[in-house]
Order: structure tokens, then sequence, then C-alpha cells
């Protein structure tokens, strides 16, 4: 039988070689948690009696969406994730002491192994996708589920394979790839399907790109987004301290997919997508002419906060300034990250340009905190949903983009293709 | 006339010798706001048919309560003082692009002068007379009145001459002197008074611990607290830009008080305000035996934010980790001193001892966001005041001390003598 990646991932998980369409039963490599979530599950968790988890090694709390607490309802519901942590002596539990964004910060400590399967309960968990795994959101009840158990049903889905050719042009990130890809198939183009991202422009995106390629495959709808191991993938692992021994598989020729979509990766411009869905894509060239002025800039989240990123920003801020009337924010994804940012002076890069840096939260991305807009703000944003209100009053406005365009338009106060500066 | 520091700085701004308890009509040198209060002032500007301001050099706005945007109420109000502070084209604007707290950020770009008259929409306003300066916090529409006229009136104060003698122990620090001054005389112990500290003990102090001193005039009901001027104030303003040409004041042998409070400080230990009062000071001797468990311990505000805090901290931390069911969030006050703490390694300490550090903001210390505390939750926290509710749930317990305190606590997850690590 000739299978997909995802089929062969869940053909080991289950014992048995099985396809696309079947329901099963299978093992969970890793249980996700949020400190806005996590509640939800432990309630769950508590009223069906269990008083172990099945794995606790393979349950990570991560403490990302409104901590340091920004109100008191925070504060307390923080308050029974960490009081579950201490009563389980949680091997993973990460609060102010390790701070991260929950996709950024368990690739980084090698809690993503290629061939797992991983759920979280927040939407983003296909980020993990971009290590070979499989990876998806899922409810905090079902997540529950798989803490008592250490299992969950899945129905194997069927895959998307996109393919990718040539070799991105300057300023093409992962991020303009995935934003090709929801303009095309749109906002439920890829619903209950693995998206595959496959193709020669693969080899040219370093992890952090494919991390953002992965990341937004469930704004398609996808209850996936993979890239098989390569050689990128093992050395971004092989400077990880391991939760378990990888498992490479690869999809077979002759694979069913349910879709094919070729993209000239070599022919993009820089994707913007406007409001009010991700699906929105346009070229930045055609935002310049729409001279789109902009009150904010924000360069963070599960999707564009990581160590490239800051790196993408900071050489098109270098010896430049924040427009007059924009606010530059920038949220590096995790703790490691911002003190790597700070040895190679991309702090000071930023500060002399009149950025602020936050600590690691999620905060902005979803109108959480640190950087919510006011009424009829407009942001350039390197986060992964622009709907009305995402980031903060009805009447603001979030356009998605690429750290590089993000850093450009702030510097302009407008929205600028970063080829032109 | 024998004459205070304090009836100097008003002789000189009336052009006459004035004395306590006269009503003077006084220029004002610096009109401070922020993004909390200027919007009440500007529009009581706006309703006066103002067009200008007095002085638009010296009127500055700070945004730093609730900035980056908490949420979209203060994302709405931040946009009043931004709009304001464009109109007007404010040179003493400040946002995201060089985020500080107000009464650590003015000093350090050299817009608080020595012999300034200075009101401030803030009640630690009095923090600015650790620069020899007159330095009170008043209500919005005062500070409304003087935007639009460049004076306010005042009774001139009465003053409490504090004499310290000695030199203080190790880790004794502004902080305690001021938390032992109030713990003397009380809340409301210098109600509409000056706070004149003075005596040798002031010459072991850095500028650092003598804003802290002043800063916690107004926890006394001090109208204002000043230092004269010395060697280490003029060392301090050798490094600034200053706004203006400094005139130094000093009191006259024989000059009238109210009263006159000495303090051994060489006797001092560490201070601790238990909850709910600033005047709730006990000895750290005493803390430790009582056996106070903390959730948070918290180095930050306009208190205890400053480049010193963060050394005396992370001398404490090196090498340290924060207790397991402790959590600790510093706060550098200002842009500049976070990345002065950068260049001296202080951010890998920090990171590695297990805290967390986040963008400058007055954030925890007023419940504002950034490490709001929940229900029971017990802090320790350098900030200035511990009523009831004041950083989270109404049931949450602050107690108020020095930064080598609160990082020695966060050690060892309860109230903890740093001369005992």
């Amino acid at each position: 039988m000739k299978q997909t990646i995802t089929e062969k991932i869940f053909s080991d998980h289950i014992g048995r070689a099985v396809k696309a369409g079947e329901i099963v039963d299978s093992k969970i490599d890793m249980v996700i948690g949020n400190d806005i979530t996590t509640p939800i599950s432990i309630k769950a968790f508590r009223e069906s009696g269990a008083k172990k988890l099945a794995n606790p090694d393979g349950f990570a709390i991560v403490m990302d969406h409104y901590i340091p607490a920004k109100d008191i309802l925070s504060a307390n519901q923080a308050k029974i994730s960490r009081d579950f942590a201490y009563e389980h002596d949680l091997k993973n539990y990460f609060d102010e002491k390790d701070m991260g964004i929950e996709h950024a910060l368990l690739p980084e400590k090698g809690l993503v192994i290629p061939g797992d399967v991983i759920i979280g309960a927040d939407s983003h968990t296909c980020t993990h996708g971009a290590l070979g795994a499989f990876a998806t959101g899922m409810g905090s009840t079902d997540l529950a589920y798989a803490m008592i158990t250490g299992k969950n049903w899945f129905k194997v889905p069927e895959s998307i394979k996109v393919v990718f050719k040539g070799k991105p042009g300057e300023h093409i990130y992962g991020k303009d790839l995935i934003l090709e890809v929801i303009r095309q198939i749109g906002v439920d183009g890829a619903l209950y399907k693995a998206l595959e991202f496959t193709g020669e422009s693969i080899e040219f995106l370093d992890m952090d790109s494919r991390f953002s390629l992965c990341n937004m495959a469930i704004e398609a709808g996808g209850k996936s987004g993979i890239t098989a191991a390569d050689e990128i993938t093992k050395e971004f692992l092989a400077s990880k301290n391991l939760r378990d021994t990888p498992k490479y598989f690869y999809s077979d020729d002759g694979a069913t997919y349910s879709q094919i979509l070729e993209i000239d990766a070599s022919k993009l411009d820089p994707v913007i997508a406007y409001p009010f869905l991700p699906s929105n894509g346009k070229s930045v060239r055609e935002a310049v002419k729409d001279d789109i002025a902009i009150d904010q800039a924000f360069i963070g989240s599960c999707t564009n906060g990581r160590l490239s990123d800051l790196r993408i920003a900071a050489n098109i801020l270098k010896g430049k300034k924040v427009a007059r009337k924009t606010r530059l924010i920038i949220t590096p994804a995790t703790q490691k990250i911002a003190l790597a940012a700070q040895k190679e002076g991309l702090m000071d890069i930023f500060a002399d340009a009149g950025a602020v840096v936050s600590n690691p939260t999620c905060g902005a991305c979803l109108g959480g905190y640190m950087g919510i807009l006011g009424a009829g703000e407009r942001c350039i944003s390197t986060t992964n949903r622009n709907f009305v209100g995402r980031m903060g009053d009805r009447s603001s406005e979030v356009y998605l983009a690429n750290s590089a365009v993000a850093a450009a338009s702030a510097i302009t106060g407008k929205i600028t293709d970063p080829r032109d500066l």
C-alpha cells in the first residue's frame, strides 16, 4: 500500500497499515495545554475521577497567553494550572521561570520528535508538523481524555500535496508560501486534511520558516501541516536534548492525495493578507500602491517570533528609525530566543530604532495584552489571524505579513516592500 | 529670613522671599502626565478653549501604565495622548519608542533640574525631589491649568527635617530608610509637608537610593520629598543632557521645621512593610521568624526598578534558582536601564535563575498588568504600596521591601534576609 507520511505515522502508532478515512485510536506522544485551555482540561480530568496522568512526561503545560498575569482573572486561571503542575510534579511545566510560546518552546526543548502524534489544546499545534510529526489542535476535553488514557481517536486525514517549485526570491519566507496557499484554497480549502508541504523550495527554508509554514495550516482549515525531515531538520534536532528517538517517515511515490497544488515560489512577491481573512492575500506591490498607513507593527507570535525573524527585522531596522506615528512591538517567542538576540546585539538595534521588546508571550496576537489595537487603528503583523477584532477593537484592522515587511513598514509608517528600502 | 530648601525654591520662582504657609502662584518648570491621567488633562485643556501649551518643552507625556496596550480600553485611552502629542509636536512625548516609567525616565533624560518646581498627575512625582527640586503630584485638572498657563498655585509647605545618622549597614538602601520613616510617622505623618531628608547617611546613598527615598514621601502623606544636591547629584547630572541650568539651594541653619526626626541608619535592619499599609514596617528579622511563604517576587517600579536595583538582585541571584513554587518578575524601569543590564550580563543571570524580565512599565505595581496576583497569593515587592488589592485580587497580600530582600526571597520562596544567604 502506498502511503502518505501522515498515514505512515498513524500506521506506526496503531501497529498496522492504515489509510486516510479510517477511524483509529492512537497513542499520543505529547499532549500540550496552555494557561487558558488547561484549566478546562483539568476540570474534566478531575471530574473523571482520574488520579494520575497516563504519561506525565508526555504532558506539557505552557503558560504563554496571559502570563505574567495581565489581570486578576488571568492570575486566578493560572493558579489552576500551577497547582496541577505542582501536584503532579510535572517535568514539562513552563511558566515565568522559562517563558515561551508553546509552539516555539516545545521544539526548542526537544519535546517534539519526528514521527510523533501530538495534540494540543491550541489551534496552532499544527506548527510541530514542521519536524515531520503529526500535530493537531483539539478541544480541552479531548485533551483531558488523552491526559487520562494516553490516547485519543482520529480520522486519519486525507492529504493535500503542496509542491513548492523554485528558489524563493529575496524576502520570501515560509510565511509567504503559506499565505499564498491560503489565498489559493481559501480558509476552508483544507478542512480536516493534512497539508503536506513538499518540493524543492522547502530545501531553501530554514526550520523557522518551516514552522511558520506549518503553523498556518489551520488557517486553511487543515487538520495538520507537515514537512518531512531532511538534513536541515536533522541539524536542528542535533542541537536539542531530545525526548525520544526520531522516526523518519516519507510519503511513497504514488500515495493518494485529495488534491495536488503547485506553486512557483520563485515568482512570489511577499504576500500580505488584508483584513479580515488570512485568505485575502495580495502582493506587497499591490499593498504599496494602496498606500496603507499603519499605527502599529508587530513582530512576534508562534508564527514569526523566532530568532530568524528577529534577525530579518534587525537587518532592516539597523540604523533606521520607526516612523513618528507608528509603534513597533517585538515579542521574542521564547526566553532563549530573547537571550540569543541580546548576544547578537539585536536588542540594541531594536532600541536604537525605537522599538519596544516585550517578554515572550502570545499577548498581542490574540488580543490578549501587550499591544492591543484601539478604535480604527491599523496594524501590520507577523501573526496568523486578521479576523474582525482579533488584536483589539472591532474597528481595528490587521494585515498579515512576514517579518521583513513588518519591519520595513514600521520605518515608513505604511505598508512597505522591504525590497524597496 | 532663614529658609528651608523648599522655601528657597519657591522664593526663586516667585521673585521674593516666601515662607511656609503662604499661598503663591508659581511658574512650573516641568509638567508631567501619563497614559491614564493625561487624557483627563487634555479634556480640560480643550474645554478651556486653549489652543497652545504655555510651555510645550516643559510638558512631558510618558506612556507607562498600560502601554503597550493591555486591552482595548487602554489602547483607546492611549490614543487621546498620542493624538495630542502629535498635534502639539511634543518633544517630550515618550511611548513604545522609548519606554520608561516616568519617574525614572525624566531624570534619565535630563528633564529634571535642581531648583525646579515640577508637578505631575501621578502621586509619585515626589521622586524628583531627589535632585533637589520641588516636585509633587496633582490631579489631572490641576495639570491642565499648568498646561494652559504655565503656572499653578501652591501653599508653600512646612518641612519635616529627617536626619539620618551613621553609615547604613549591608543591604540597607533608600527604601529601608523611607520605610522606617513611614513606620515612625505613619501614612499621614507628613500631610501637606515637605519631607526634607538630611544627615550623613545620605552621603552613602547613590542617586538610585535617593530616588527611592523621595519616591515614597507621598506614602507618609507628604506633599514632597527632597534631598539637597551634593557631589553625587552633580556627578549624576554631569552624565545627562540637561534641560536647563541647575540652581542649587540649601536649607539655612536655623530654618523652621514643624518636626525633626532622627534615625540611626547604622542600626537599621532591612525593613518589610506588611500588608496593608506602607507604615506596617517590621525588621526583616521578624519577617523571617514569621516564615512567610511567597508566590511571587517583584522587582521593579518607580521605587526600585533602577540599574542599581537590578545589580543588587543579580548579585544575589547569580548561580541560584528561583524556588519551585515562586515566580520572579523583573521590570527594568526604563529601556536604557534594560540595555545597560544586558550589557553587564544581568539578563543572563536573571534568565539562568528562572526570572522573567518584562519591558519597562508601571504594570504590576498598580495592579495594571504584567504580574497581577490571584486570590490568596502573596508577593514580596519592591514597589511602594501594599493596600488591599493593590496588585490584584482583594485577598492577595503585598509585602514591601528592598531589591535585595525581594531577590533573596525569590530563591527561598519565603521572606528572607539577604544577609543570611
